[in-house]
């Protein structure tokens, strides 16, 4: 049987799977994080080759692999382009590899249209706009140090230098400052030292032992409570700037589906779901009458470029399939329900 | 002859002097990063020690140590108490040696009076307030991570993220991007890499590279284009920022001079000047008929911590001929006129 192998290597998990060209999922695999720049290159190579693995030994039948097509963040220019061919031969796949940007599967994962928009903001943020099935342009995504502006880094700060001003009375009191305090173990108390409270050169301890994209950890407080003044304004600007994002990307006349992914817009464990967290609501009625599509990642858009590239119409109804097939494969392997 | 050796250990350059009870000064040196922090323990011990030695060289005649003091970021927590002590008996220090903050040496360089205020705006920003001749309260200086608002890292941050929202589309034109470019050595050209502008990929690179604060560098480029919206607005929020932070340690009826100090607020070269630059006219505004006095650094203030701590009354007569007789040494030694 003719199957392609899609795989979506990203930065805490990889998911592979193997599809005909019908649209029939006949396996899937999970290894750990594919990305080059946070597992390091051997380590995303073994979680690349673990996974297809997984996904080809749990097909009931023997496969052919005619393509593989892996969908990853900085895309093509972060891994050896000799490597990957090379070490998924060595597992029978037979034909061509590419490499896409995880965005353009993103978008793929959402949508079977060749044109409109994704917006991702996990701990990193970045939207782009496709145009003949291709990524036409692409805004922020620049980092935690540069952009990621409503990120999950970027809210994560915001609590953090909340609280720090909230302590030494730069700024008003905030529910967060217990939340954050609470989450490290730290405690007030009336200790002052050097005419600063003792409790604030304790945070700045621990905080500067981090590194700065972990301070994302504390997006999550944001969102608990965001009926508090200070988290409610950090999650408004963070719709604000993840608007601007993807108004940057925003080309009159190209009205495609928006599609949406990342762990602070599509809340885990509601794949395809609607928009259910704070921000995609906010985002959503900024969006107004445009389709938006929520996504939980990238494979099965690897799946659809797998496909296209070896000539298969991805219509409607092969794109059901796909996604159906996917879901109980996905549920299965991942406990979700 | 009975003096005090009084030191200002500072991030870049620590300089010291030996002063007698009169206010006459004897001597004076200077050194590299007299901070642990920033230079490691070993080397700020051997600038300490390096300052401190030339000072006593430069002196007409020999003198004898009753104390010293030493004024720097971070104050005792940083440097072992044992070791300073130590090293400084071996070049003749006889009596105790104290370690007070760079602030409170700021203040006391800008005013004999026991209460008032300190903002000083370098590469990070803090601001104190100052009762009965001690630090009463302290805010921010919290570093780059989590405040320092206004602070050169501040605007040099806000400069690097303006630069990459203009590049990506996300922000407004401005001028400071040419300035970035340029002072990277980067150029703008219309090739495009995965749907963005190479240049903005270079970019990246290069300030990925970079430690953190050392974006700093680009604070400078924000005063010089300060006719530019995008550098102005930068400018006036750090200004609203370091209002605020002032603020915070504000007590009402506790109304002393306000003394500034750092790079960003007094610029080198016009010591004693009044606030010359964008932000300390901002901040003058402000400040409406406080008494405002600007610093170019903590080595007088304490020298007067030092003889005060020798039970000496440091009245005006006392502390204009120890600014004037410092003025002549440092303008010797630094060059400035």
């Amino acid at each position: 049987m003719d199957t392609i192998l899609a795989m979506d290597a990203g930065g805490t998990t990889t998911r592979a799977l193997v599809a005909d060209r019908t649209g029939r999922v006949h396996g899937y695999g999970l290894a750990g994080s594919g990305n080059p720049v946070s597992a390091g290159l051997d380590a995303a190579m073994s979680s690349l080759v673990e996974a297809a693995s997984r996904a080809l030994e749990a097909c009931a039948q023997p496969v052919s692999l005619a393509s593989a097509l892996i969908v990853m963040a900085g895309a093509s220019s972060r891994m050896p382009g000799e490597q990957i061919p090379e070490r998924l031969a060595g597992i029978g796949v037979r034909g061509p590899v590419r490499v896409e940007s995880d965005l353009l599967g993103a978008f793929c994962s959402g949508t079977i249209r060749r044109e409109g928009y994704a917006l991702v903001a996990g701990t990193g943020s970045v939207a782009a706009r496709v145009r003949a099935g291709r990524l036409d342009a692409v805004a922020d995504g620049t980092g935690w140090l540069l952009g990621d502006a409503g990120s999950g880094y970027w809210v994560g700060h915001r609590v953090a230098t909340a609280v720090a001003a909230a302590l030494d009375g730069r700024g008003p009191e905030t529910a967060l400052t217990g939340a954050v305090l609470d989450s490290l173990g730290l405690t007030r108390s009336p200790v002052r030292a050097d005419g600063r409270p003792q409790v604030l050169l304790d945070l700045m301890d621990e905080l500067y032992a981090l590194r700065p994209v972990q301070l994302s950890r504390f997006a999550p407080l944001a969102f608990q409570l965001a009926d508090d003044d200070v988290a409610h304004e950090i999650l408004s600007d963070a719709a604000a700037a993840l608007t601007n994002t993807l108004a940057a990307v925003h080309q009159p006349g190209l009205d495609g589906p928006v599609v949406l992914g990342g762990g602070l817009l599509v809340r885990p464990g509601s794949p395809g779901g609607d928009h259910t967290t704070y921000l995609s609501r906010a985002l959503a009625t900024t969006l107004g009458d445009a389709e938006v599509v929520s996504v939980t990642g990238g494979v099965l858009g690897a799946a659809v470029l797998g496909l296209r590239n070896l000539g298969v119409e991805v219509d409607a109804e092969l794109f059901d399939r796909l996604r159906q097939d996917l879901s109980g494969w996905s549920d299965t392997a991942e406990g979700t329900t």
